[in-house]
């Protein structure tokens, strides 16, 4: 069985309306293009970017703070109780091929520092620009297609590295 | 969406034949049964009981104790590379309405010490004698049965208190 | 400079008196044997070990389960605030040079569990019978001195291993 | 037992000479105030301020990934072997009362993050000009004052808040 890709989507629990709405299409367009979407399963940009995804028939997978699967936002279909807290950021950031980046705060800038440690390709959308070494994209989109061809390429760098 | 229950199939990572060959059995009935098999993505128990819930159509789920999702086992359809070590037996636990256990050593007997700990019902199969508190069952169709019974009675009395 | 060893003491938090009253010289041997204690931090053996071994002038790790310092219990003198729940078990044992065992649930038999993973030695005090593997001493006094002996020779044959 | 403040010292595993220097006087004089240092345990900016903490006769923890507490460097007295990789840079953060930074990769923006997240308050020496809302120090001993004040007022704010 050859597993799908998985993208992480990251961004803030408490999200402005505008910023929820380009992540319902970023997991939308995730879906469409046959990749798994992984994120950390509660509010805001983890909730609409997990609907859009279902909405479009794709996977969903969110990695949870507590040990309560309950706690996931309704789109989760795969609920991860990890009861590690806060830590479970390097968990969802480490099981994704790549990671697209929305608006978000501490949480989320934790989750850009261990993609960084952990040579994951973060494409961001409309924020972080004071952040180094970040992929840009303007659309959804454009946004997905780059994380995926990134993914693919990093992907066959580490083999090649063995 | 109502979410799949989820079991868990804890045992040796290095188990003779035989015990694998229960998993295997195990894994299948959780598929047909409708529910989501959970484990530590590694060999032995773990790639026998993912091997059968796969066959029978289910979907399997692979708690990695390394940063790595390509050393998951060929059966885990989605792979968390949690990076956390041993410590992701807890998260294996916590994710699960129940726990079926077969032989094992002291990694299986951690995953017993957590499913006491979070009041996770455990069955065993032919193992685990010594250990108070868990149901036993002969096969694995009665294991995952009992399983799943516990865990829809398990989860109504944690919703009723609160 | 050449760190101290660390034994851990693992037990019920709720423990009843006379089994706190062991936690508690347990806890004053290690620290007049030169070692230093750890354990989860919280109350019932883990503070009664605790204050044993402060009484008697040793040091004291507690790591706890969440992020807050302050709710160690008043004896530990370094207190490390996980965040990471009940998955700090793995964490106390993998510091842990050697690990003495009294009566306790599901955490302690996980704790059990990961000391046998990672090779630990435990030294059980009127408990845990069940359980294969473990050495077993009746005074506070035998139980630290086999400790601290199995912990050496552990610490050689790894070194020797590479 | 009053517990001492802890600061965290945070920066690169390979940092260029100069910042191990400015590493080296932190932690000095987080000793000489009274304070414990905690940081990841290894070589780098961990190691310089740890050597300078134990040289001023202070007390130095020390978060390793790994699950050996022989990988600590020489300086680190109380070695914790964590086993879960580098998200134990979220139990650093957590374990202290304030973080001050020094040059680093993708690991310290991740211990950034988690000081945002867990509202503890940040000082950086020469660096991490781009990310808003860290306080700023030119010399040592004004970070660690600022430090030490910050972490102080925090206490007292979260006491009354309950």
């Amino acid at each position: 069985m050859k597993r799908q890709l998985v993208v992480a989507v990251i961004g803030a629990g408490d999200a402005p309306r505008g910023v929820c709405k380009i992540a319902f299409e970023v997991g939308g367009v995730i879906a469409r293009r046959g990749a798994v979407l992984i994120n950390g399963g509660r509010a805001g940009v983890m909730e609409s970017a997990a609907a859009g995804a279902r909405k479009a028939g794709g996977h969903t997978i969110g990695i949870l703070p507590g040990r309560e699967r309950r706690d996931a936002n309704p789109h989760i279909e795969f609920a991860i109780a990890t009861g590690i807290g806060e830590a479970r950021n390097a968990v969802i950031v480490a099981s994704a091929d790549a990671v697209i980046a929305l608006a978000g705060e501490g949480g989320t800038l934790a989750e850009i520092g261990f993609a960084k440690k952990f040579d994951k390709p973060i494409v961001a959308i409309d924020s972080w620009r004071e952040i180094d070494g970040l992929h840009r994209a303007g659309t959804p989109a454009d946004a997905v297609a780059l994380a995926l061809k990134l993914a693919a390429s990093n992907s066959r760098r580490r083999k090649s590295n063995g």
